[in-house]
């Protein structure tokens, strides 16, 4: 990772850092993919920020927009909408990253809100239900667009990089509505400028699968996992260099230089940004009705 | 859609309905998918509880299971687990539905705190922001899974049934963590008892995509919007026969008879139960930090 990767992500919040994507196993053995769609599944992986300049063909970015619609959506609602953005400047100051595209997902209930005006109806999502919903919808279809644009050679990065700095940014960058609408997510596509050096591999096994009920993790596989994380053979952190300052396991270096260096008490950003949309209910009121 | 079936989505919360997974576009002329995986998508469709009683072979779950993990996740903490339910009685329970498997997708930090313990650190993902990337990283793998078993040829439901009822018989029937744990969604697998008559369609055009910047809906586009949902070649809507109880448009129905029936003041559950697993900060402190 370079430095000023790592620097541009410890800039921000506590959960930072871009999402990496990437296939391998731990802990349990895997039969191959048995068809196309699950080896493009398999082949998904994270580009960080490294695109090459080559441009992604309009009608591949609309075959990934036609894909990603088809995701399921609570009582049809599609409660997204996409803003994609060519520019790379404008790329840049979204999310920190730029590819050849960037599709910018929002939870948006506003145009329901624009129908339901049209026919005189009175709707208003305001509340953390019609987040969770809503936000449900619009990742369904976030992760359709990564495996569509796999599917066309195109690689991807996930980035939460919106959520870093003043989020006002992108309310005066590119008009977002103030009410009922929420930046969720960034996804950043292109083609790699080389090609990465391994893939990430994923925890699978105790604590990601439970079997019938949930099972909390015995202390044994708790340590199981602590060792798979310190096995660089796996690939599962999220870098490969966590011991060069003396940390004897990498979920020391995570905890100790990486997860808890922004935390602070009070209120986050998100929260403040999802109540200004709308979105946090008071309980007031409620004696009224049950 | 049966009676029963409205009466479940019904008896809940005000964005319940399954989660309808379809295909076609509407608004703007689309090409052929071009390769195998993007017409694995585009074939995706919702199985609402007719599922037939032929079982999902062992080695195909556990081939949703390893496609499932490869999904991006941000700070590669996997912040998610899955309880695997065959048990139809109990998938009814959880989910209101039942296939021949549930996929029960929990954001949970629960394992990254049991690693940290054992290693001796404090973590506490208190705030909404931990909620909204767990939640993000949760929904980008339970989307994995679903295009994963459509390859395999398995129907699929995706449903927040989970948050209609009282979601304490959730805790009490799998076990589940009180704290940094939240049961997002369910993915009830299976076989149609038989095929749909049509698929589902989905709006892709204005208030959907956005170029560039933010582009509010007008007057034109919400009207032709209404147009779209009122045009039953589309299949467009949550239902059918919207029209049967006299309605001029399906947003009529959809503002009157749906969206609006569970609407109340005051606090929704998933507001309490987000508080109650500790991913609502409060102000408090702030003004001792910055």
């Amino acid at each position: 990772m370079s430095a000023s990767r790592r620097r541009f992500l410890r800039s921000g919040v506590t959960l930072g850092g871009g999402l990496l994507a990437a296939p391998a196993l731990s802990g349990t053995p895997t039969s191959a993919p048995t068809n196309e769609t699950l080896r493009t599944i398999s082949s998904l992986r994270t580009i960080h920020g490294d695109f090459s300049d080559k441009q992604i063909p309009d009608a591949d970015i609309e075959q990934i927009l036609g894909a990603t619609v088809r995701a399921a959506s609570a009582s049809a609602m599609q409660s997204y909408s996409i803003v994609v953005v060519r520019d790379p400047e404008a790329q840049r100051q979204i999310c920190g990253y730029r590819g050849s595209c960037l599709l910018l997902y929002l939870l948006d209930y506003t145009r329901v809100l624009a129908t339901a005006k049209r026919l005189g109806h009175e709707y208003a999502p305001a509340n953390l239900e019609a987040f969770v919903t809503g936000s449900t919808n619009t990742i369904l279809a976030v992760q359709t667009a990564v495996i569509a644009a796999k599917s066309l050679g195109i690689d991807s990065l996930l980035t939460n990089g919106v959520h870093r700095g003043d989020m006002e940014r992108l309310w005066e960058m590119l008009g977002l509505p103030r009410q009922y609408c929420f930046p969720l997510i960034a996804l950043v596509l292109g083609y790699p400028a080389k090609e990465p050096a391994f893939q990430k591999g994923r925890l699978k096994g105790p604590g990601i699968v439970h079997r019938g009920t949930f099972h909390p993790l015995t202390d044994e596989e708790a340590d199981a996992i602590v060792g798979q994380y310190d096995d660089k053979a796996l690939h599962l952190g999220l870098v490969e260099d966590w011991d060069k300052n003396g940390h004897k396991h990498y979920l020391d270096w995570f905890h100790k230089d990486w997860i808890g260096r922004n935390a602070r008490p009070g209120e986050t950003q998100i929260l403040q940004r999802v109540r200004q949309a709308g979105f946090i209910e008071s309980a007031g009121g409620r004696h009224a009705i049950s």
